[in-house]
């Protein structure tokens, strides 16, 4: 056998060693496939997917995580199912039935650690991000939810049973636990600020929301924008809008509103309404374009087959896009020249560019929901 | 020949188009040594260099850029080189001397082009970041610097000489150019704010500072700072302080007063000085941790041994090191939890657990300056 004919054999054989080429992770991202329980892992420069992977069990209400290095993606399925995913080498690399009813979770600032906030049986249990061995597990006396990370390898969720947040700091030998009571009637999601200062948990069982300064030496609850909720309002809770789904444009916050056609602008630093902005319909996420120059918002049934742009300056609305039936989530790249929409139930994701609002790609997908691109890992408060 | 023959011959064979593993780039970052016109790629997991790449020409100012998929390095050489590093492959797959002096560029927020500001002959030119194939080269009628990207593939640069913000709109066929004049005398640098919206340019040649907002239909300068400067002060200009040396830190900017041992404290908002904390010597980079919680700052000779850590809630010093002799460049890891120093004159960067102010790492480097983390693909305005 000649060099040559070496060379040939030996790309054949090294194929599963080397199921991927050489490839860089910082414009990689994972698409959920919501009824197939699948993923697709896509190319951002490629405007493509690059490989579908199976087996992550319920997807129905899944997010997920990604490790510092960008090269691992961490999944919570529905079904309590935490699964890792090797984006190089398209396989699943570990996966855990770490509870019966598991509803998002967290990487800890320093990226060794994988926490999950758990409806059933309720608590959040915490894994190292290497092995994916249960490291601790955190009672709390009912649903554990809003679970983010915060500085200093620490976690904070709240509890819709008792109405108390806790933090969690995981820096010493043994979890350290700070509860706080009273934090408000069932709080039902939570975000953390990007600078980690913030934590904001909204409440189903009152009006207004509950804001903790986590860089105080002693973190205290504090009441915000009283009249923000459901009001008299008989709804369910999974009609509340995602907090996720608030946007920092500059020095505003940009809310959903609850059960009505609008959003609504937020002084930042005073957290006083400043003005709406009237809708097409009843938003879910209003998202800020990275640098806050526009938000994107997407609706509910039946209103969900629109995408509406709105100026941060001048709270006008700029651009009104159908990309097809249930857009579910819409995630930009990391300096916000493009735009991916998943339409589920055309089964396509939509990337537009945001200077023209033009579609300029388009990806085939299996019912998508959730959109994660590799940036977030560099982020605070995911 | 059998099979596993064949595979150990193919190792072999294919080593040099594998030769490094599967590897993600989120946690990757170069570190430039600037005596010897080489480079180290490191890891920040690992906390270890991985490669030592030669042949960057002069590296005494040099700064770099990322391309989005953070694969690629775009190295900006006091030479005038612009140089392309693989750090996967660990090569260089592209080098061009496009003038006599530059210092400084950008990667478009597209990822596409690469701009160059040149003192020798003046101007900007501009490339294909894929090819390094000129494609435009913008004349300025002086020395160009202060070279930034903005929304929208814009890049915007300032002339020494005539007291000129350019803003150079690559978004069309041709570049659109627009000049803004009477924007100071001698800008000697400049900052684009984290959001795309503001650039702010130094002025050598008088007090205060430049502002222009990049959203306005129509781009105005406007004189903030008006007691910010060198004064009557007789320095050079090589003594005022790098303007991407300024921090925000939540809704404060953090500044290197010039000649003096303090730092200023500027309301983002108003931009009115809100506040002093003086410090060890007359700084020189006054970098905010991820997040804004503490304020890292270096000084110039002879104080350049210590590196100081200010709290940005209460303005009081909480730490003060001395990483050894002329600490040049600091760089923090994406979520804040470590920051990378380098001491020039020991040959080594020293790696901090932020949280401790503990050193829990070191790395052998040849005079090393700047660390740029792979993150660096994701922001704005770099």
């Amino acid at each position: 056998m000649n060099r040559l004919a070496a060379f040939l054999l030996c790309t054949a054989l090294t194929a599963p060693a080397f199921a991927q080429e050489l490839r860089a992770t910082g414009d990689l991202g994972v698409v959920v496939e919501r009824a197939t329980g699948s993923v697709l892992i896509v190319d951002q420069s490629e405007r493509a997917a690059i490989g579908r992977v199976e087996g992550f069990g319920d997807l129905s209400h899944a997010s997920l995580v990604f490790s510092a290095d960008e090269r691992f993606a961490y999944i919570f399925g529905r079904d309590g199912g935490l699964t890792k995913l090797d984006l190089l080498t398209q396989q699943i690399v570990g996966r855990v039935v770490q509870a019966g009813n598991s509803i998002g979770g967290a990487i800890s600032d320093d990226g060794k650690l994988i926490a999950v906030a758990n409806y059933e049986p309720g608590g959040v249990n915490i894994f190292d991000a290497e092995t994916l061995e249960q490291v601790a597990s955190i009672p709390a006396g009912g649903k554990a939810l809003g679970l983010e990370d915060a500085a200093g390898r620490k976690f904070v969720f709240s509890v819709w049973d008792t109405g108390e947040t806790k933090i969690v700091d995981m820096s010493g030998a043994e979890p350290k636990i700070t509860t706080l009571s009273n934090i408000g009637a069932e709080p039902y999601d939570a975000l953390v600020t990007d600078d980690g200062r913030t934590y904001i948990a909204g409440l189903f069982g009152e009006d207004g929301l509950t804001s903790i300064d986590l860089w105080a030496e002693v973190p205290e609850p504090r009441r915000i924008l009283p009249h923000y909720g459901r009001g008299q309002e008989e709804m369910p809770v999974y009609k509340m809008p995602h907090l996720e789904g608030w946007a920092k444009a500059g020095d505003q916050i940009v809310l959903p509103a609850i059960h009505h056609h609008e959003v609504l602008w937020i002084d930042a630093r005073t957290l006083e309404e400043t003005g709406r902005t009237a809708t097409h319909g009843q938003p879910v996420f209003a998202m800020a374009r990275p640098g806050g120059r526009q938000v994107w918002v997407n609706f509910a049934h039946p209103d969900n087959d629109t995408v509406q742009v709105i100026d941060s300056m001048t709270h006008e609305i700029v651009g009104e896009m159908k990309p097809g039936p249930a857009v579910l989530h819409m995630e930009f790249t990391s300096r916000g020249t493009e735009a991916w929409v998943s339409v589920r139930d055309e089964n396509k994701v939509v990337i537009y560019d945001t200077a023209t609002l033009q579609p300029i790609g388009e990806i085939a997908a299996e019912s998508p929901s959730g959109i994660f691109f590799t940036a977030r890992a560099h982020r605070l408060g995911l």
